[in-house]
């Protein structure tokens, strides 16, 4: 289908970022002058043409946010600023709206105009040439300030399907204003992929025809910009780029209203590794599992593992059968390789563990197996013990290296836990939310000293945590660094006659890295104590193989840190410290 | 392009889910028994025609699950057992493998086989004749025992395009040995929608062909299985039906290994709504969004909020201009009503939305309630306001009955908590299971008496609940028959500067019935009380209903019984006892 519209393809295709003005739209996202300049930055290495950073006078941090870009440049991305056109009945060169769009002091600006005449009558409440005119006069304004202007036809599909002959009067205003590229926006997320080939082929051929007879030969560039709402996101903007369309518009992760933007971590490797066209260089590429990470982390949102090419799971492989293939050729269970996009291959180890599971794990933890090694079939022996008690190492890979690494004697030894005791008091009962104290004491044993401590918390792990760490800090300061990310429990169904297993999963960070520990018991405390005590051990043993690199065979954790890192990580956050330990009340 | 495959198009599509099997794939998911019937009931109800219910045989787990299907049969839906072609060099008849599946009792078995020469030469290491050879004897056996075949061609796509003469002779020994339904598999989910379109349209007009030379006239109907890793799931799906596909593979809410399958909750309303097919009726649609949210539930993940149709985002609405349009006209920024996939709309200043959720939902619980009734109001305010705290109500209904019961002085009053305390004791640590101790101590105000009461348990919850049925089974010696069934806890996202929340949701049941039951808190003492003691009330409340029929108003009692009722529940299970509760530990 390229040679449909050959005067349209160039060799590389342009990615407009637009993650800081409509991935911020998405509920419970909200984004700081601070987030939004360090998102920026990482989008300009990444290689992104365009970065759209916001509506300059819709809100001062917009403002803001384009000085501080304007103060120390991108390196290579161009930054947008975007606007609507101008208000009805108004002019352009009064309109109050426009002067921080001229101030931010951009070249390029998206104005973003009506297309649907249902909107210009409903939502706009004027008339269908009053709504040409100020796309008109916007574009014409902006122009004659030496701005280059990218048009967003919003609603674009839906407009065109309702009312072609006007949709297309808003194009022909566009153009005749001078607008360099055109962008088709599927506002709503409603359309189907085949209405998207259908459609951006009618107007490519629109556009041909009235480039031919136009006196000044003004052949507008394309672009597309596609909501998620009936999942078709991406498959969308796919559809668009077959038809001749150079500019793709997306967000990182999806993020959006509603439902979300066409998730540029999933378009753009399908675009380059799969359609062969230049969106960023390789070597970019293999970034794109750590922005995905990164941004995710800046806006505080956890990460989706099961994102296409850039999720933890996106190369998990679980199966027996599914493993000794992929070891032996990983072509037959990946569709690319992950390391194109910055990823890794996993292997999960689950119920239908083998020997080979066990391999590759501790070939990734730098834990030197043989197949033949008798280590090996004992510590198979000991996952498939574990799981029979309700053990399950798929999510809790730290539980599982600290397993393995017990195995092979090379498990290093930092405490051990004598008792403890928790006292949880209500004077009433839960209705008045929070009023439950709970207290613990602990006695551990620690570098040949027994220590009695005691500490409150906002439920009883809560309290158990605090009291353990704080018994512990003294003799590993690291310790202040690490807190609790995640909590979660789950009840085991019991067979008949058996007592119910509780598991619990704990996910722990020391600000750069996060990992997960399990413990399972008959007890919810019991289980959680596991949990916890594992989580500790694993962030020390990690602290120590960053500090002192020969105490560990650390090939597995320098492959950890590599894949986990966060290089900008801010130590001021308020979480990453001790006091703020509360999720797992 | 429908006219392209004229004979392949009926009026409906077959919807074929594998939640169960495929969708249990994925990461950190594990389903019980339990979870594997209360989910089957559901799709069941839901409308889906084929349920593939697991590979009976690999595990106990499923074989155990086809038998409870077979003891209490589904209504409508069709279930189908899965499995390999036999091994190779064996015999199908004397492979121990095809027993189970045999003895699953179903109608339909799906076999997969290699399409793919790939596959055979380095996964299966056999020969490619062998394969043939495999698909051959393990349909011609199944046939010779009564079965009708749906054949999962695995790797479909990557097969064809390596080496498409081979992939078409697969096709030829599974048709040849009588499959029903030829599926075709994106195995590794790395197809493009076009190539979908393409190959689907080849391979349709080689069986066109095909068909026409067989003198039995056979021709299978066909199939579509696709994978999320490049994020086109659905859009492969949706271009292989526009090719004449008529059987749509996937699992709720997109579950599946690596990135997931095709999202049915997403497939059904575009394939239903937008491309005018009928996989279910428009009645069973609107509770598509109820489905998606009690399997996340059953499964114990968190919701996508920003799934398409089904996410409690998909239809809210932020900006201000998108509120007033969409108020004055939902076309604006919805490309489907809401009602039709039974989410609503959200907008913050709106109360419309919520009102018909809560009338429609008291209808079904027997309250009398009108849309202009101050009631209603205060219901909605209410839960909006415990939504604010963290409450969720969509798989606590029996919490929410309570709460409706509540606003219209319906509520029976049977007892108050006054206090309590516990206290969780270790002599060691957690290495040894069970033997943390838990002691409760409470206070209750019932029926005019003050009652403090002790009890062990094998956790702190536990033993709160414990001691809450010795101090209340002389008063309500129904609460004998009460036990609890479930417990699951899920820590919620903290914003900036408050507390985390943790959510407990339990499920109790008398031996006939089960309910659910919420509680919020800050800590999970104080939550899993709560939800406790609406778990007591509730069911005393049903005791009530059911042996003082005027009493309640008990229609929505009824209403919950036939969903929930488990008629072949074990009165011998030794669970079903006060002594033995010990699953909220």
């Amino acid at each position: 289908m390229k040679d449909c519209q050959p005067n349209l393809q160039p060799a590389k295709l342009q990615i407009y970022d637009t993650t800081l003005r409509d991935g911020a739209q998405r509920e419970g996202l909200s984004l700081s002058i601070e987030d939004k300049v360090r998102i920026a930055r990482k989008l300009d290495r990444l290689g992104v043409a365009f970065i759209e950073g916001g509506w300059p006078g819709a809100n001062p941090k917009d403002g803001e946010f384009f000085r501080r870009i304007q103060a120390e440049p991108l390196m290579n991305a161009e930054l947008v600023a975007f606007c609507s056109t101008r208000r009805p009945g108004a002019k352009a060169n009064e309109d109050a709206m426009l002067v921080p769009i001229v101030a931010s002091g951009t070249r390029l600006v998206t104005v973003f105009g009506k297309s649907w005449d249902l909107h210009v009558t409903e939502g706009l409440r004027t008339t269908l040439d009053e709504n040409l005119a100020m796309i008109t006069d916007t574009i014409t304004y902006l122009r004659s300030r030496d701005r280059h202007i990218i048009y967003d036809a919003e609603h674009w599909f839906d407009g065109y399907k309702q009312n072609p002959e006007y949709a297309l009067r808003t194009l022909e205003a566009a153009i005749a204003a001078g607008a360099e590229w055109l962008v088709f926006c599927d506002t709503n997320g409603g359309t189907l992929p085949s209405e998207i080939e259908t459609i951006v082929k009618q107007v490519g051929n629109w556009l041909s025809e009235r480039g031919d007879r136009d006196s000044k030969g003004i052949m507008p560039k394309l672009g597309i910009h596609t909501h998620n709402d009936s999942g078709l996101a991406v498959a969308n903007a796919l559809a668009a780029v077959q038809q001749g369309v150079t500019m793709i518009q997306g967000t990182i992760n999806g993020y959006g209203e509603r439902c979300g933007n066409a998730n540029l971590c999933t378009l753009i490797p399908n675009l380059q590794l799969k359609m062969g066209w230049q969106c960023i260089t390789d070597e970019q590429l293999t970034q794109l599992s750590e922005v995905s990470r990164q941004v995710s982390e800046i806006v505080n949102l956890a990460p989706d593992e099961h994102a296409p090419f850039v999720g933890l799971s996106a190369f998990a492989h679980k199966g027996g059968i599914h493993v000794s293939a992929v070891q032996r050729n990983p072509l037959t269970y990946e569709h690319i390789a992950p390391e194109q996009v910055g990823n890794s291959r996993r292997i999960v180890i689950s119920e239908q563990a083998g020997l080979s599971n066990i391999l590759s794990k501790a070939k990734a933890c730098g834990i030197p197996l043989q197949k033949d090694d008798p280590t090996c079939r004992q510590i198979l022996q000991k996952i498939k013990d574990l799981e029979q008690l309700g053990y399950q190492f798929e999510a809790a890979e730290a539980s599982f290296e600290l397993l393995m690494r017990d195995a092979i004697a090379q498990r290093p030894h930092f405490f051990s836990v004598l008792s403890f005791q928790i006292h949880s008091d209500a004077a009433r009962h839960s209705d008045r939310h929070g009023e439950v104290d709970s207290l613990a004491t602990v006695k551990v044993m620690v570098k040949g000293q027994e220590k009695l401590t005691a500490s409150e918390g906002n439920g009883p792990v809560s309290a158990l945590d605090a009291a353990l760490r704080k018994s512990l800090v003294k003799f590993y300061p690291a310790i202040a660094q690490f807190y609790l990310t995640d909590y979660k429990v789950r009840i085991l169904n019991s067979n008949a006659g058996t007592d119910a297993k509780t598991r619990v999963l704990i996910e722990s960070s020391n600000g750069d890295r996060r990992w997960t520990t399990v413990g399972v018991s008959t007890n919810i405390i019991a289980a959680s104590c596991k949990a916890l005590v594992e989580g500790l051990e694993y962030g020390l043993m990690l602290y120590e193989s960053q500090n002192s690199p020969n105490h560990l065979s650390d090939r597995g954790l320098s492959d950890f840190i590599e894949q986990n890192i966060e290089q900008n990580y801010d130590r001021s956050n308020p979480n990453n410290q001790i006091g703020a330990i509360n999720l797992a009340n």
